[in-house]
């Protein structure tokens, strides 16, 4: 199990959970969010982290929604972390943001298009947090071992996380090679599935990126029953009013039923 | 669950297996592999099905081995049936095959290659046995909807199962999308995991195609979380001295072990 | 350059044409179509083979059209050759097929998806005609020794022709990898370039697959830069109207300019 | 033909060459590669862009090869161009390198992994300098319209050149799609291929990423048959002695023969 300060129940034998809304829009919803979050993984017993973005820097248009100010979002986070004491992650871009996350939340992210950008990478490293390194689209789950390497060269003492979020299957659509997690286990680093990504399907000539919400169960149980350590797993009380990615974000009043379903198989490979 | 004759614990609430010898290498091999796997099947409730090719058609090189003959093969798939009181399925290759192996097995199962081959589809649906079809590595799950209409267009009783063998990854490799056992799943049929071929690692310079047999186990528990109907194994007593296809076949006493934790996994989504 | 009875312009530094409707439709379109292409061929020095399928086996739906009759179709693609004495191409799907196709053509094809099956190479090699094998969408051009391989052991003197059509690119593409070409030439055999099955967009959900016919020039210049022996080009003279495969047939209309515009490519690179 | 100061030859009707080393190895290697290249590209009237990273900074690695220090390359780069009067390029990873790259050269260069990052796209075009984005490996030519967008939503006048360098084809291949250069021509910018990177065969165990040099001339004769604007290629006098990438750079003593057979080729299509 990842060690995280404010992480709970480390002693069950569940996997952890980082879930939240894709950006953080507002403090009512992000703390709404994290509430109902908090009174279900409780109650089953899931250690969980609250994921929430305070900025949105790749969006396909350059007139998407990127973000409610960075000031405030990260003020956000900290409080979702204080009010419910619990650990929190959020995804940076460029290095000149890791310090300044850093001081709001207790896991930096890295993003998938970003995983081989050395400075990042050892800007994130050099802050003591935890980082959360995605898996390109690009990339075999063996060749991440680089990317955690880089950031141990900084802190040989950092938690790393390594996520999946597939892989490019064409031009509209990505696939997920379940392989991929054992191979990135064996590095020894706690591996986690990102259910709302993998679903992607991107290009679209629209450039609104869509997706299949309806299959994040299978591939979430999937994950679970190869042994992947965590899920990532973004959710809204309302995905159709989301200001981003609501493609495939899960309703929140459905995340309980999907995980008692995986706790279930979890329990059953253990 | 599927309705084939001799086809026991059909009301198990368990998964069905098609397993066997890549090849019928020769009687006493088929018999004794038979046996294991009856007698395993039978302790968990597992509705098992023997499988075994009796002429190998599509080898990378010509001179692979491509068979006993096939009036001895076939017979000793008869007498595999026979013995133990169970079904039975090999691959047939041209129209011409189908009435021939329809004497000695109970399904007939269509090579991922020849998916779309109209002729060979209603031959084997005309000889009124069950028909599985393997989807194409270039196909979707969606696509096969036409494939197995046109079974059921000759035959519209026919029982037609479906298996993934996963889908062409680059020249060398082969990756298995998850989303496909559902979406073959709503068109009403049983589908199968084929967990070995999709392990395969084709277009090896040598002509010899490699595979990653450690990953059977990541395949068929993935499968079975997301809710397969079936799983497809290949198995050898000793898999490295075995005709064809060794790169990827299980070690048969590796078996029960692999199916007690599958078995696991099937009761936890139920 | 290809030795093949009655192909003309052998000493013309061009490359080959292989080019025709999809599917023999009737006796005076296939006239036609191939007096016209006659016509072009020898005012440009182009050495050309006739290309018609007299049966459609492998369409996606059990209902598409599938040809006008074997006995009839083969009378035509025969009365073409000798009409214009030129030489003629049409595929076979089943081993049976290869001596009676024989009869009537010069050059007997193997589908892509078929390009593995032993069976169907060696009936096609034991009738002394040359073999223009397609490379299957889910084969790297290295491994295609190995088909070609099967055809000269059963006749060290066929003339084998390998043909490029793209490869499978997620569901709903595919892509031509250009470095097939060198590749398969490595081989000692001429190489073609399918400009029409390479801009299929297959998997469509209709069933019917589309296409991007405003490409083919895209697909064949670059072919023709590299260095490619010869094209293969599927045209009708309204494509609007085919009974298969129009969404990429070329309008013959356009096609004296296609190859007026290539041949000039050609020359630059000789 | 694109307009960039000191860019020469721009009313010859050649495709524009943008060549140098992979990275700024030193003053003299630098002077020395551009030099030569000014010879044969006069001689051959190629409008010629010089180009050499500062810093590397996406090596698989850690511990490769970063460059020389951002300083002393960036006043090379100036250098080059001050003393033979032609444009330059050099790629950033981050917007804060914009400015002062933006000092050095002509045009600043988008990495394909970056090239959906808002910020730096936008830091970029606030330069002034004409911007190059590689094309993802990982997005169709289509969806990099929303690229060239965010440079000219801030910079209406911006030149924009977008450079194809293949798509992931698996784990450890890229194939070009040669259908993206008309596609990404159709927004009325410059489109050019990368004949280095895009034959990169990335994710080898050891790190290193590998390639296929000798298939430099393939990529580039299709690129220019099919009517790119522009090549793309790294060189260097000994590649086995680079710092990076020497798996796929043309040796210098190479450029000429290989430009005047594909000046051949563009006269061809003109």
């Amino acid at each position: 199990m990842i060690q995280l300060s404010k992480l709970r129940h480390t002693d069950s034998p569940n996997f952890f959970l980082m879930a939240g809304p894709c950006a953080i829009e507002g403090r009512d919803m992000a703390l709404q969010i994290a509430e109902r979050i908090v009174t279900i993984t409780d109650k089953l017993r899931i250690p969980y982290i609250f994921k929430g973005s305070y900025r949105k820097a790749n969006r396909t248009k350059a007139n998407s929604f990127t973000g409610i100010g960075d000031e405030l979002a990260l003020s956000i986070l900290n409080e979702v972390g204080t009010t419910f004491n619990i650990p929190t992650v959020t995804d940076i871009h460029e290095s000149d943001e890791a310090a300044m996350a850093a001081e709001a939340v207790d896991v930096l992210q890295i993003p998938a298009f970003l995983c081989r950008q050395t400075e990042l990478l050892e800007a994130a490293a050099r802050t003591g947090k935890a980082v959360n390194i995605k898996k390109g689209q690009f990339l075999s789950g063996e060749s991440m071992h680089f990317a955690a390497e880089k950031v141990h060269a900084i802190n040989p003492e950092a938690t790393v996380i390594l996520t999946d979020r597939g892989n490019s299957f064409g031009y509209g659509d990505l696939v997920v090679d379940y392989r991929n997690i054992p191979a990135m286990q064996s590095f020894g680093v706690p591996v986690v599935m990102d259910c709302t990504h993998s679903l992607q399907q991107p290009n679209q000539s629209s450039g609104v990126t869509g997706g299949k919400p309806a299959l994040i169960a299978t591939i979430a149980k999937a994950a679970i029953a190869v042994g992947a350590d965590g899920l990532f797993i973004e959710t809204h009380p309302d995905p159709s009013c989301a200001k981003s990615d609501g493609a495939n974000m899960l309703p929140l009043d459905q995340l309980e039923g999907l995980l008692e379903r995986l706790v279930r198989v979890r329990e059953a490979i253990l």
